[in-house]
Order: structure tokens, then sequence, then C-alpha cells
């Protein structure tokens, strides 16, 4: 594969790396680390690059490797630049012929996300969005459990994210430590909050009931003082069918760390998952005894059994479950690099998931700007 | 003590009458248990009571016990009888010169609420409300921490109160077991599931923070066909001075117990506690490990230590707390009955509170009547 | 009932009062609170007691309640007096003619202890010891679940109980907070904390499994300077037929509070209690999901069921499961003061319990003053 | 590097690849997975290895790989074969010249552990051991705060190591599942239990707390039917200076996973940690309270910082532990490579934690042997 952002020092294109890495099947062999050529180069030697497939910039990148002979060349390309410029690199990328790999939110708007679904479509090529929570094995098993019915028809869904490095000391300093460009409109987009976490949050309780979202009200907030960006967010949320949500994200929820939790309540029974303690699942009835079912047993659905590594009780974390993401997706454009039929319903997030996702965002934004009145979904 | 309602089978009945015996300081010795004489005098024998003083009617019992010398008498009556019947039965005991403990909510409507104020306040009698979650000692311990100070500025509030007991087979025979008068508007007023539990959290919150509400956005459901009273709830709020609150309340939430749990966001310190959890307040900072306070530990404040009855590591309960409301009302009515000077700021809920819960369902069925817009908090 | 012992600042006199009040159906009418005759008349007002029925002495005590009509004297004395004392003052009250609830260890020593049995037997009286552990609901439900074969044929039971209050500052003041008197071979007899709470936690085995112990290999530690009896023990055991086990107790274990947990393995499952968190029974099993089981659920077996007062996800605690041997006692006592026929297999500690305690620590000291041999079980 | 072992279908082979591919740092290029050549080609082809390089035996590996040019041959061998033959291979590789990863346990029996010892001096190689659960971040902080005094001096260790996948239908069909040749003297050595994972036990407690064992008393259980080595350990430790040690590991606990966790106790502080839940490490107090620290917080120890990859709520688990012990072998082993001296004090289990490994499992068998006597540690 090769990587556009992510040089040194950056956060996610480092997880991007470890996930690709994991299972010794996806080898990192060029890149665009960062729009300095310098810093590029730099950043291929520390990940052991043939220098000559460190590039400095994105566009040079694509026309050589497309001119390598197939089977040379990179088979996808992960992007894991900053969201205003996930379309013009993916957009280029796919026209060039490439699969991508991206990182989410699929775009910088609503308008460009669509574009890019367009974009996919056209080039036939593998798109995957890296909404990794749905890799997680025991939410795959939630998934399972919820599609089968187990939860009868599901009633309530209640999603919470609190994070809370961003909180600091913002009385005096204002030094919360969100990266600056995420609390910046022009590089985010118009939600920092909601944009970076709320779609996770929203795409994991999708991806487990299927439930679509009919209307919400929306009520984002910026705490710390000079944020033009929302860094806290609630939402009541109606979807199709009658079930009620109830969605938060935050980051000045102080010594949270990345407290993202779904409870769905269903006329038969509740699930309970949390993705600070990832390889359990807790099923609870009116009339039976709860159960705790722990990833890697035999008793677990097919998806939660092939997306697992080590035994039980070896715990698996938040890196196994982006490498999931990537083996699925890798699964898919092997398929498409040697020309044979794609899978069926590959498990692995798309440029649909993205859709949603900005669609969400979009909403929640819309919602709020209008004193949080009940909004009808974008789509 | 006195007791009014609550005869064999009564849940509530039973509670406060282990409450009022746990410490050994109040004595059960008069009683109208039920509006049938006969049911009435069954319970009184299974109390062990004096038959002479077992009634068949409030009103009669009213009169026979005024008619006891003082000291014979009862000190106070304690109402446990249904939501539609507390004003009537509390004006009563208050005019007849009798302190009282009432159980929640304060009345049956709003109006009615703010006509028990002024009946409590001419006759100058205690009045307690039995609000008994404030009486765990860490919710003692989390209030002094939070009026203190040390959360900082409180900015987010998360209040969430699921219990399941009411979703039975609602698919197919609609038997929920939630006590059906709680569900007739005749007696349990105009709210269910927000009546019955949303106004503990509420309180609870209200209790620890001080925070006062301005505004709310409420969505009430009904999901147990056949109902016309909420059996879900989930409200977003804004506090005065620009903190926000989220709120569930749920009757319907499979599986879950009795699952109260408060989250306070501050500038300085978040804290958590989990009432099926009690003798634990969780505190969490951005930068230090995070503490877990217990119970009956030398380190915790004077409310929470005066609270506690057995050392640390032998878990309190429920009757616990609901007790620390009956000995902190005892100890007021006590001072009442000896002529003696009230005790200041006393630690059990009044009339104010009853007030404010009052407002609170009044301002949620406002909201969620008006398809659930924002609504300004009733007085 | 009449109590001996447990004045003004006893815990565990506090501790028998409330477990006999909370039901309102037994009531302190007399006692012999101290052996300062003065501190007893002080304790007795405290607890509102007529002062012609609070005594000087026990001896007195139980000469004057003889001379009451029955029907007016006391049905049954708590003895909650030091170990070295529970022979004297037992035997004094059986010999009366009255039944007995009596604080654990039994005795001073085993030999005291075979005596109190034979005293026990020849006076017909009911006899309860209040190894109050045993009155958790869900311990109930473990043995239960344990006797009804659920777990297969037993092949190991770990028992820890760790607490920390006794460490202090150990290396400079030696003041650790054992009350004096626990640690006063004179009073306490042979052991301190293999006595005072390592008899718990083999009782709670005794009582779940009905194991009997083989032969043990103690090594017990006086690890605080100065001390003369053990504050800590860690102990071996075989069991007759094959199974294996592993208890420990301590004192020192910085900040464990009262950290009782039982884990009982078998063939067929396994089960998990922890005391700080008794509401809860944890069932694993090979090859299914976890189960929690939960008080108050339906689910339970019937002795879960009755000795519980709260509803599901109310917290019940110690003082709680502590008055459900003081009712199983209470019911036995009342049919004997009745003339009536003693109910069979009554679900509370005797002084056969008392005998297997006495005799355990027998074991234990003489096999840790045995550099720790494997020593059989004394009798 | 290069393999020896864990071809297709070796549980830990794959984590040994997985640790090593995690970081990018790593390289598989040549291997012998079997001592089936054909297999070991197929494993070859499944990692995408160069047919070349992926020999027949070991000994064709080391001698071809030593003829390559300084560069291009491997920089060490990562031996994951069965316990009887890591003497062997070790040698081999050592005396040709290479570094050396080997999994554990260090050898067949002690002997053959002190042999390998002076192999290794005299070759002047790195050689690490895959004791993995000290790869732990959380774990690399205990030791930190263990070792700076913060618990003050250390008087008991707690370790117990229960997991339940052997106890299968034990009563029925003797199928435990546990690898039919660590349960064979000839491969596995004179322990099962106590040699697979009550060797992990106490190498994890004396990584954080330095202690040494004087003496033991060991009773090792085979409860499966037919089994000659054990498959259950309970020990009671006796450490120089003082302390006190309980340590147990078993097969047969039905329902535990890999349940390894670590209490110690000392007079100022005591600390836990659990392997299921290892991004925590709980910290307790007598007179303060308990503190969480959790793994990628800016207060953690240096050890512990460095040895994290994913910000804190992301959670890692078990393979990046295992990658830590890779990493910091690899270190070493580079220095080496390039002919640099040696980091100091690195962060790895080296042939010392082997032998004294080897040592704890034939001490504790001599005492199982022995009717389970107090046996002072071999060396």
């Amino acid at each position: 594969m090769g990587m556009v952002g992510g040089g040194r020092g950056a956060f996610i294109g480092a997880v991007h790396r470890m996930a690709a890495n994991l299972d010794g099947k996806i080898e990192l062999v060029a890149g665009a680390f960062s729009s300095d050529p310098k810093k590029s180069k730099l950043s291929g030697k520390d990940f052991f690059l043939d220098p000559s497939r460190v590039y400095g910039s994105y566009q040079e990148m694509a026309k050589k490797e497309s001119e390598l002979p197939v089977g040379e060349r990179i088979d996808f390309v992960s992007i894991v630049v900053q969201n205003h410029l996930h379309h013009a690199v993916a957009k280029h990328f796919l026209e060039a012929g490439f699969n991508v790999i991206c990182d989410k939110p699929l775009a910088y708007d609503l308008k460009e996300a669509r574009d890019l679904r367009r974009i996919v479509k056209k080039s036939g090529k593998v798109f995957a969005l890296t909404h990794n929570y749905t890799g997680y094995p025991m939410v795959k098993e939630a998934r399972d459990f919820a599609r089968k019915g187990k939860l009868g028809r599901i009633l309530k869904v209640v999603t919470e994210y609190p994070q809370g490095y961003a909180v600091g000391d913002i009385e005096n300093k204002n030094d919360g430590k969100i990266a600056s460009w995420r609390t910046d409109p022009k590089i985010a987009g118009i939600s920092n909050c909601i944009g970076d976490i709320g779609t996770h949050a929203d795409n994991l309780g999708a991806y487990i009931t299927g439930l679509e979202i009919e209307e919400m009200c929306a009520e984002l907030t910026a705490f710390i003082p000079g944020r033009t960006l929302d860094d806290d967010g609630n939402i009541l949320i109606r979807y199709k069918g009658g079930a009620k949500g109830l969605l938060y994200a935050s980051q000045i929820s102080n010594g949270d760390e990345n407290n993202l939790n779904i409870r769905i309540y269903g006329t038969k029974a509740s699930l309970e998952w949390h993705q600070e303690d990832p390889n359990e699942l807790i099923i609870k009835y009116h009339d039976k005894p709860r159960q705790i079912l722990r990833r890697g047993n035999g008793y677990v659905c097919n998806a939660a059994e092939t997306n697992t590594r080590t035994p039980f009780g070896h715990p698996e974390g938040f890196i196994e479950a982006f490498a999931n993401v990537y083996l699925a997706a890798a699964k898919s454009i092997a398929a498409e690099v040697a020309g044979k039929k794609l899978p069926k319903n590959p498990d692995f997030p798309t440029v649909e998931d993205g859709i949603r996702g900005m669609a969400f965002i979009a909403t929640a934004v819309k919602s709020s700007n209008s004193k949080s009145k009940w909004t009808k979904m974008l789509k």
C-alpha cells in the first residue's frame, strides 16, 4: 500500500500503519507523507521505504505509481490527511485507477461527500472508510445479535462518547489540546466534536441496529472560550419506525478518555458494549440472568470469530479492531486487483457510511443553529 | 410515628417502616393503613400495634391522635398513599398540628403542590419528602465535593434512570407490571415515568449541584400499547449559567433494574455515582489518576460520615439511605415537638424540593405535548 | 430480646441491634450492656429502655428476667461480649432457660466450644451463632446452586478475606487499629486474624459447598511488631473427597476493606461471589456465556427470595444480611417459646458451625506452630 | 528475523509474528516452520517469504543463513518450538553467531537451562525470553511504583492464574483441550500447568517486586483422569526478607479465561493489576482514596509511556505487550549486529529469568512430590 499524509508525529497515520502491518499481509511501500517534501522523505526513512517511492506530493505519487507495472505498483492508497483534503486526494487516486482506504469523516462537507460517492461508483474501485469501532469482534457479535432479532423490536438506542482531553484548564489558559486544525472551520468543516467523534457514535449504532434516523434535535456547544466549532453535543433522535435515541459526544468531559458506549434496548432483550472494555458484550433480560459474552469463545457468531486473533482472555484492543477494517478492505482490494469478483456484502465501512456520517453532521449543525429545533435528517 | 397507607403488600410502605425501625429511635404506634377499615386492622396486627390506634380512616386517625395527650400521641405521620391523595392527607394532618413525612411526588399536580407549600408554611410544622437517593452517604460526599468547588465550574450533568420492569412481553400480552394506578392519570397525575423516577433523577442532580433549570426539551413516549401516560422520557436541559444537561428515565429498558446514575463534569474534575454501587464515588481528572472514594473512610466529609452505620467494606444499601432521610427529619421533628429551635439547613428534602419536582414534571409534559419544543421551566 | 454487652461505642452490638430492629418483629427490652453498671444504665437510656430492665451484670439480668412471667420476660438473649466470656454468659442464660443468639467465634477455645455444645443440647434451647455472611440472599443462591449439583463435582475452593485496617503505619508507630482485646491472647484466644475473620471465610465455604476439611497447611504471621497473635494467615486445604482449597485472611492488606470473596470451581461450572458487591452472583462456564444472577429477580431460589426485602436494583447490604440471621433464629425461638415444634433445617448458623469454626482455628494454629506442617482437621 | 517452529495453525508462532510485525521495524525473512519440510514450505508461502529462505530443518537454516553476507542474513532467530527442543535449537543458533528470541519456558529442565546460560554467556549474543506479561505498560508502571518504594516494605504477594480451558467434560470424556504435547512429560518436562502458566505468574511478581523466593510449599494436582502432569497448583511462598506469598495456577478453573492477577501489599500502599483489564493499575491506601492509574496518561512513568502505542482510552492488549518484548530485544539486537555497545539494563526477560523459571518449576515439583513439604528454592 501507499500512504498520503501520516508523517512523523501524526497519531492516526501511525495507527493506520500498525493496523496494516499487524497481520503481515499488507506492506507499506510508497508514500507522500507530508506536503513538505523534506518531511515526507524523512518519514519514508523512518518506515524503511525505498527512497524512490517516497514522494513530495500526492499528485506525484499517483502519477509515478501508475507508471509502475501492475504487481509492482501499490494496490491501494491509505489517505490520512486533514478533512478538507479527503475529497481531492481520494478523487485523484480513484481516477488514477487506485483503490482507496480513507480516514473519516468522508469529506469536508455533505456536498463533497456526495460528489465522492459519484466518483467512487464511476471508478468501480474499492473505497473503504475507517470507522474502526465496527472492527471490534464483540461489536460484530452485537450486530449479529440485533439483526437476528434476539433483541426483539428495538425501542431505544443510547450512545455516549465523552472524552475529556480538550478540557485543559479552560478557565485560565485556553490550552485544551485538540489538534488545532480540528477546530479550524476551514480545515475541519462545520463541526469539530460531532464531526470527529459524534460520527463514530452514530456509525456504531447504525452498524449494529440498521436503524435510520428520521429527525433529530441537536444542541452543540463550544465550551472552550474562543472556539468557533463545537466541543460538545447532545442529540435527541427519532428513528424511522418509532424507536427513540439519545446520542452525545463531548471533548470537555473531564477525565473521560475514549469512553464510547452503546446501549440498545429491545422488546426481548437489551445489549451494552463499552469501547474501553471491548472484549465483552453484555446482554440483559427482564426475566433471566444477565449474560456476558466474551470474545474468543466458541459461542460467538462467525463474524466475531473470524475477526479474532488471540484466544479468550488474551485481550485485544484498538489496533486489532482497526486492523480488521484493513483486512476486510484488503480482501476486496485483492479481488479487484486480481480482476476477480468482489466479495458480496463485505464487512467494512464504505462511501455510503461516509455519506450518512456527513449527513449526520450537517443535520446536527442545522438543528443546533436553529435554536435546536427538530430537523429532518438530510441525505 | 403514625402511618397513612402502606398496608399489607404495599412496597413503599414496608420500606418506610424499615427505614423508621432501623435505628431504634422511631416507633410505629398508630396507623390508617388502608381505606378499607378491615384491611387496616389486619395490617395493624401485622405490625404488633395496639388495636385502639389502628384507624379506619386518616380523618379518624388525625382526630383521635390529636385528642391524646402530648407525649402519647404520634409526633408525626408518614404518608404513603397514592399520589392524588398526598395533598389532602398532608393538609389534614398539618392542620391538625402534626409533622409530616410524605412520599414523593409531592402532590397530584403543580397547583396542589403550591397550595401544600402555603399550608406547610402556615402550619410551622416540619414537612419532609422522601427523595431517598439523597440519603446515600456518597451522594452527600458528591454534594460536598461539588459545593466546595472541587469540580470547578460545572459544564455538564448527565443523569440516567433506566428500569426495565415494565417491558414485560409488551408485543403480546401488554402485561408490564407497573402498579396499575401509576399509569392511571386520575391517580398518578400527568406523568408516570417522569413523575415516578424522572423526578428522583432531577432531584439527585439538584441536590449535588444546586443548579437551576432554565429550559428543557423533553420527549416522553408511551411504548407500551394502551398506555396513556409515558413509560420513557429523554430530556435536554439548559441550566441557568450555561451548563448543559441530559436526563433520561425509562421503565422499558429491558433488564435494567434501578439503574440510576449521575455524571457531573466540571472544569477541574468530574464525578460519577451509581445507585446500584452506592458505596463508591468516582472522581476523574484530565491530568491525575482517578480516585475512588469509598463510604466509611476517614477522608469523607462530615455529612457522609454521620450518615454511615457500618465500617467501610460492609456495604450499606437502599434502606440505610432511606433511613437517613427519616433520621434527619426526625431530628427536626423532635425539636419541633419539644418546642425547641429547629436545626438550620436540615439535610432532608422539603416541600421546596417537592415544588421543584412537580414543576419539573409539568414542564417536561408541556414540552413533550408541544412536539418537544424547548420550554421554560415552570415554577 | 435482651442483650449482654454492646454498650455505647461498641461496633458489633450496634449491628446486632439494627439487625434486630429492621423488620419490626424483635424488640430490645432488657440488657446488661457493660460490666460497669453505670455504663450499662447510660446505654439503656440511649436505647429508650425501661430502667428497671437495664441490669448491672448478666447474672442479675438472667435472674430478674427469669422471675418475670412468660410473655413479659425476654424470649432470648443476644450475646455480644468479648470472646473469652461467650461460654460463661451463654451457659448462664441457657441454664436459666433462655434461647441465645451469640456473636462468633463460639468460645475462647475448642474445649469450651465442645462444652457449650453439650450445654445447648442438654438445654433444648435455640442457639444461633451470627456467621452473618451466610445471611446474604445471593450466598443462599450460591448454596442452592452448588447443592443442586449445578457446579458438578467441586474441584477447588478459593476464599480470600483481606482487610487492611490494621496496617496503620506499622513501620513507625505500631498503631494499627485492631480493637486491642482482639490481639490479647487472654481475651481473644489463640488467634486474632484467623479467629476473627478466617472463620467467616471458612464458614462461608462450608455453608455453600458442604465440604469437610481433611487436613491443612497453615502459615500464620504477625506482621505488626509487638503482636503475639497473627494478623495474617495463608492456608492450603485438602477436603475430603479430593477437592483442594486455598484460604487466606489478612488484616494488613493495605487499602482492602472487608474484601471477602469466594470462588468455587466445579466440573460443570464455577461461581464467584464478592461480599463488597453482594447483590450479584457470577456463574462461569467453559462453553457458555457467563451469567450474572442478581438479587430480587424471579429466577432466584426460594431461600434467596424469602431473605430479600427490596426489589432488584435497590441494593441490600450488610445489615440486611445480618438481619436475616436474626429473623431465621427468631422464627425458631418463637416456636420454642410457644412450645411448638421447631422448624426443621432452620437456616441460621448453630453451635455446630461454632464447633467447626473453633476446630478450624485450632488446626490452623497447630499447623502454623509446627512450621506449617500438614495437619489433620481437629474435631 | 527468522523463525523456527510456528507453522500453520500454531498459536504461539502466530502471536510472535504479529508482535514482530506490529511496528514495521522487524521483518520475517526466513524460517524452518516445521520438522516436516513440506509443511515448512507451505507455511513460508503463507507468510509471503522467498522460497529459498524457507528451510527444511533448523540446522539447514542456521547453516545457509550464516553463509549469507551480513546485512542480508537474519539478525536473530525466533524460537517457538516445543519445550524439549528449546535448548538444542537455541544452542545451535547461538553457536552459529545469531541472536535469539525464545519462547518460555527456557528449556526442558533446570540442568539444560543452566547449560544454556553458559552458552549464552560464552556467545556474547543477545538472548531474550518471551515472558510477555512484563511487556504491558501498566506492569511497568507497577514495577516503577514498587521499586521507587511507594508501596513501602512489601509484606505479601498474591498471584493467581486460573484458566478453565482444560476442564472440558472431564467427568465423561477426558477431552480437555490442552495441546497434547503439554501433558507429555517427554516433551513438556516435569510440569504442565506450573511450567506453562505458573512460571508466568512467578515471573510477573519477580519483575514487579524483585523479591527472591526462600522456600515454598507446593501442592500440584492432576484433576483430569489419565493425566500424569499437573493441571492445577497451589503454592505458599516465603520470600527472603520476610514477605509471604501465595501463588496459584490452574487449567481446570471452569469459565476462567486467562485470568492472571496480581496483588502486592506493602506497608504504605498496595497495588492490583488484572491481565484481562490490562490498561489499569489500582493503588490502594488505608487512609486515602483508591487511585486508578490508566495507560497513556501523562502521569505514568517513562517505561510505561515509551511502551505505549495508542492514546488513553484506546485499549491496548496482549499483542501490543508481546510486541514490547520484541521491540526491546530488537534494540539490543540491532546494537549487537551493528557492533555497538549494548543498552544497559535492557527491559526484556533474559536467560536469567529463564533460569529462575526453571528453578521455580523444579522446586514446586520437588515440594509437591514430597507430600508438599516446605522446600528451599533451587538455583
